[in-house]
Parts: structure tokens; C-alpha cells; sequence
């Protein structure tokens, strides 16, 4: 091929997504047997509607008649929506936050694109757990640095010992994400203790401050846990995170970043951020998406749904021989494959009609990633499906 | 200081824009003198509000039962909305646009981040020409190349002797913004064609595509002309802008890539900017707002008030001696400085609480800019100070 597009681009689109590649082949099997008859446990799009309130929220403040209110405004967002979230998150968190020690975003990516472009320097390095979110890997190297994996234990807890392995001078900043995608798991506040322990002492010990950037659109989204507040394990811990799931906006793209008040360089750290939400291109979060939170900041919709097609799928893949680490958040499972190759396993389940996401597109091989933000009626006809195909490979 | 930020970053922000620090001078002045006796002429943000029909739109698409109008759709954008813009911008542009040829973006420095993103190798070139956005140098260093300025003419019309000798093989992107920000310019469709031809013959020298990247936010904000579709200077043309002028929504982040039916590689550089929207963090643009654009896409804003206010003040301006390259579009004047050093007589206008950008903060020393997106009051009451300020200098 000639060469048109940056070779860097080529060669991740040569790799692909396994999320999108699943899709792909989704939709082929969708129009060959009929969107009924086909299971798609392959995208992480958040189930029901956003609050009736959210929506009321936001024909008021389209009703506003303040003049201005679609214009810009300052890049880290209204201050008073920022003062109001703020208010919100010093109760959510047990912190004292200023609407100053946030910046409104254009979702998750958005703030996290925002904080590593802040942070890094070449080649310098962010540190994630393997499973992980794939696009991790990618605004690491936006940010002109590199991602480093470090793997969880059998159950996908955090692994202190394999993180103070993997730790250098280079490592800027770690992406925790609890509640996990893919696994479910919530992290215990001992292990995130250690792990803010270890980050400290290694931050003295280079001269350089390491940030933690907590991803945690799942939060509200937890079973019979409370996922414990990153800004409690290290006073620099950033959290970068999302409406998109408990309000069920994901096309919306509203998110922001909050500094931990007691966070080391804030003020340099604040601006240098709300510089790059500039420079990158978001500019700002998107203005009625701002003021509809602010009006109704506390308001979201129910787990209900998710706990009952948790409690479903983990029970009945369990009966037919499937291991699973039981997801104590988020909605999604995370199988052990039956057979060592996954795909192998994935094929199997196609021919099923079943849509999964083979382990390796989020860094583990062996295991699956089944999405379960469905209606318990396509859980419930899969069923039979899941069972022989596992009963074929045993 | 310590090593907190990227020194980049950090040195990008100590070099700083000049947008951004009048803006805070004028918050200065403000604050000392009352908001009423500071004339802002600083700040680009549009004039007016959202016509009704578009805000009407939104609260149609809010009422609209069909589940899951909140999610994810696809990275490009609704297929529906592609499509219905595919046929607006097909006539406006007279090319055969399908919906395929366009991605929706968070904005136009959404769009232009892509663009650039897909397109540029580590180092490769972009070429832009002054006075400039600053903002593309920051656009081009994100992808990893870098800007190249060309001067355009002392009327700000595009060069192309100058064109031609800043070309080589490491060239391409080039960036054309008609009408211009910072100098109103609309530039000829002889002058066009002649910098089509140019980059197409040099595209063929070197063996590879030179793509154009059309910014054109202020397209229908010209006077007596008709800015002329970049479209038909090069097959290579990529429309990148945003609604965020002429539906006065600039907080809102909506815009879109549109690429030539008839562009070179066509498919793969669409399918590396849907990829790019992905993984730079904007995933889609704002859900909502592609929605209500769907269905009122043809409604814009009356430019009646910025043609008032052009009138006014290049006529009052001009009268006392200053020196004005008559703007055709958008809604800026980029006077000569009546002193070598703009910043100097920057100094002199703030004196009278005049806040104007120096033509530096464009790549242009020796002018600077005035933005009218203001009531004609503030004009005729500024127009004593702007008398004052020249009178004391010249």
C-alpha cells in the first residue's frame, strides 16, 4: 500500500480491537440469522435510560433564558457546576474538594488523554494492570509515553510484589481501575493501600511525584461491596472518570477529572491540565451536558437490572462447568476459557450465535469477557448455547 | 521547580496565549473599573444565541421513546445524521457527498486532531500559514509533526511563491482557514486553485498524497462574497469544521470531517480517523447534539449583526488613520499597529480599557486583532479610547 495514513495508526488498525472485530462479525451474523437469534455479549453499552430528572435537567437548562449558555466557557468547566460536583464528591469520597480541584471533560478517555499529555514526558511510562481496558495502551502513546503491564493475580487482584518489580524511574503514572473492566473486581482497600504505600516510597525515592489515575465510571455499579475511595491510598491520586454508565451516557461524552486536594504541585498540575483539555482538542465538556448535571448532580439509575442478570449468568454458566471469579462490580463476566485458546473457545461459541470478547484484547489469554448489560430474555435463550459448547470441548 | 509536568507542556504554557492572558488582564480590569467601562474585544465566542429552531430540535430528540438515544453509536457517527449532512453539504459544496465520506467530531480541533492524527509520521510537516489559530501548532505536535509557517502576502492572501519554496517531501497536511481567523480574509478561488495545483503537483513529486484540511467555522459568515468550496482545488480535501459559529454552540463541541468523494485512499483514511476519534479519547461527538442537528440542519444564525458591527467600526477606525485590510468574512478586524511594536500599543488601548490580542499571539507581529461579537453600544462607546490611543502615538 502506498504510503497514505501514519504507520503507527496502520499498524494498531492492523492489530485491531477484539471488542470492534467482535462487533463486526456480530452484525454479519445478525444479518445472516436475524437480530433475534443472535446473542451479543460483546459491548459494554449501559443498560436502560438515563433518569427521567437527568432529561428534565436538561430541558430546563435548554429553557434558561441567561443568554450565552451553549458559548464557551472556561476550559475546565462552569464553576458552578464544578463548585456542585464538587460538594458531591467531598461527601462521595470523605474529601474536602473545591469546585477548583476539578475539570469537566469530554468523558473518561477525554480526562485521561488530559492527564497523561499533562505528564508525560518521552518515553516516559504508565503503569496498568493487566486484564485492562485496551485503550489504555493507546493515550499512554498519545501522550508520547508507554504503557507498562503489570499482571494481577489468579483472581485479578492487584499484585504489590509484581508491582515493585516493574517500577522505575521512568513511571510517571498508574491507571487503576476498580471496578474492573473486564473482570468485576473490586479492589480491597488493604491491597490499594499497599499499593499507595509502594507508590509513595518509590516516588521519594526517584524525586518525582507518581500519580494515580483512578478510571471509575463503574463505580455506583458494585454488588454488596462499596468500592473504597482512591483518594484515601495516595494524597496523589487523580480521578478520572465518566457519567457515561450511571447516568447511561456513553454517547455524551461527559466525564472530569478531580485532584485530590492534598495533591502535590495541584495548582501547576490543574492548569497544565486544563492547558492540554485545550490543546488536545475537547476544549471543554460539552455545555448543556454540564448544566443538566449540576441541576440534578445525585440522581442515577438502578443496579437492579445488572445485580439480577449477574446472579443469572454466574449461576448457570457455573452449573454447566464454567469458572468464574465472581465480579463483585461493573457488568461483565470474566470466564475462564474451558480450553487454553480462547479464541478457539470464542469460535466455539459463535457457532452458537454467542458473542463474547476473546481474553487477549484486554492483555489475558485464556479467558473470556462476556457483557451482560442485556435483557435477562437473550440471557436466559443463550443458555443452551453456553452449554454446548462447553459440553463439546470437555 | 520540580519535575511535576511535561516540560513541553510546562514550556508551551510559559510561552503562553495571548488570547489567554488578555482575557485575564481584562477579568483584571474588569474587577477594578466594573465590567460596563471595559471594552472586551478578546474573545472570539459568537454573537447571538441558537436559532430556536435547533434548540426546538433538542427538545424533540429528548422526547423521542426510542431506547438507548444516549449511547454509544458508531465512532464516526449516527449513520442517519451522516446521511442527512451528506446531502446539506453536497449541495453547499456542489459535490456528491454520501454519508460514508463524513465523521461527526467533538468540534473542529476535534476534527483537525484527527485528521492530523491519521495522517502524520513522527516529524512529518504540516503547513500553515500566517497569521494563523495558534492552535495548529498544538494540533500538528500532537500527532507527533510539526507546523511549518508560511507568510501569506501583506493582504493576507495565500502565497503561493511561498507555498512552493517552504514544500518537501516531509509535507503532508497543509491547513487552510477561509474566512481566516485572525483577518477576516476570504480568499479568491483563483488564489486557491493555484495552491491546489501546487500541492497536487508536489503530492506527485514526492509519491505521496498532500491532503488539505479545509477550517472553515466562519464559511457562512462572509460579506458580499461566497467563500469558495475547497472542494474543488484539490481531490485531496478534507473538510474539517465546526457548527460551533454559525449555530452560536461553541460550548457544545459538535463538528465533522467531510473527505472529497473523489479523495485518494479514500476508505483507508476514514476508517484511521474513525479509529483516531476512538483513541484520542472523543470516541463519538456529543450524541445529543448530532441528533438535533439531524433534524434542523439548514437553520443558521443571521449574520446581519456582524455586518453592522464591521461596517461601524472598520468605517470609525479607519477615519481616525488606522490601517485595515478590509475583512470579507468572519467576524474579526487585524488592524496595523500605527507603532512597529503591537504590544506596545496594546499597552496603549488597555490604558483606555480597550482589550484587543497583539497579531504575535497569530504569527503576525506589527497587528493586532479586534473581535466585534459585541452590541454596537460597546463599539461606539470604545471608539473615544481607540481615538486617544492612535492620537498619542502617531
Amino acid at each position: 500500500m502506498t504510503e497514505v495514513i501514519s504507520k503507527k495508526i496502520a499498524d494498531y488498525m492492523k492489530k485491531g480491537s477484539w471488542i470492534r472485530r467482535m462487533f463486526e462479525e456480530g452484525d454479519q451474523l445478525k444479518a445472516k440469522f436475524g437480530k433475534d437469534n443472535v446473542f451479543d455479549f460483546s459491548l459494554g453499552n449501559p443498560m436502560g435510560e438515563p433518569p427521567e430528572t437527568f432529561k428534565n435537567a436538561i430541558r430546563e437548562a435548554l429553557d434558561d433564558p441567561t443568554p450565552g449558555q451553549h458559548g464557551y466557557m472556561p476550559n475546565a468547566g462552569y464553576p458552578h457546576v464544578r463548585a456542585r460536583l464538587a460538594e458531591v464528591l467531598s461527601r462521595d469520597h470523605g474529601v474536602a474538594l473545591k469546585g477548583s480541584d476539578l475539570i469537566m471533560t469530554v468523558g473518561a478517555a477525554g480526562a485521561m488523554n488530559v492527564a497523561l499529555k499533562a505528564l508525560l514526558n518521552p518515553g516516559e511510562t504508565v503503569i496498568i494492570f493487566a486484564p485492562y481496558f485496551v485503550e489504555y495502551v493507546f493515550y499512554a502513546d498519545n501522550a508520547g509515553g508507554q504503557a507498562r503491564v503489570v499482571e494481577t493475580d489468579a483472581r485479578f487482584n492487584l499484585d504489590a510484589a509484581a508491582l515493585e518489580a516493574a517500577m522505575d524511574s521512568s513511571v510517571r503514572a498508574l491507571i487503576i481501575n476498580t471496578p474492573n473492566n473486564p473482570t468485576g473486581r473490586v479492589y480491597s482497600e488493604a491491597t490499594l493501600k499497599e499499593v499507595g504505600r509502594l507508590v509513595d516510597r518509590k516516588a521519594r525515592e526517584y524525586g518525582h511525584p507518581i500519580y494515580i489515575l483512578s478510571d471509575e465510571p463503574y463505580k455506583r455499579i458494585a454488588y454488596d461491596v462499596e468500592p473504597p475511595s482512591l483518594f484515601h491510598i495516595s494524597k496523589n491520586t487523580l480521578v478520572c472518570t465518566s457519567y457515561s454508565k450511571e447516568l447511561v451516557i456513553p454517547g455524551e461524552r461527559l466525564g472530569y477529572i478531580a485532584v485530590n486536594p492534598e495533591c502535590e504541585h495541584k495548582a501547576t498540575l490543574l492548569n497544565a491540565m486544563t492547558f492540554c483539555n485545550r490543546i488536545l482538542g475537547f476544549v471543554n465538556a460539552p455545555a448543556l451536558m454540564q448544566r443538566a448535571l449540576y441541576l440534578d448532580p445525585d440522581d442515577r439509575v438502578s443496579i437492579d437490572g445488572y445485580r439480577r442478570n449477574r446472579e443469572l449468568f454466574l449461576n448457570e454458566l457455573t452449573g454447566m462447568g464454567y469458572e468464574i471469579v465472581p465480579p463483585e462490580g461493573a457488568f461483565y463476566l470474566f470466564p475462564k476459557s474451558p480450553v487454553p485458546d480462547e479464541v478457539a473457545f470464542v469460535d466455539e461459541l459463535k457457532k452458537e450465535n454467542i458473542l463474547v470478547v476473546p481474553g487477549r484484547g484486554f492483555g489475558r489469554a485464556g479467558y473470556f469477557r462476556i457483557s451482560y448489560c442485556v435483557t435477562p430474555q437473550i440471557i436466559e435463550r443463550s443458555l443452551p448455547g453456553f452449554k454446548r459448547a462447553i459440553d463439546r470441548v470437555k
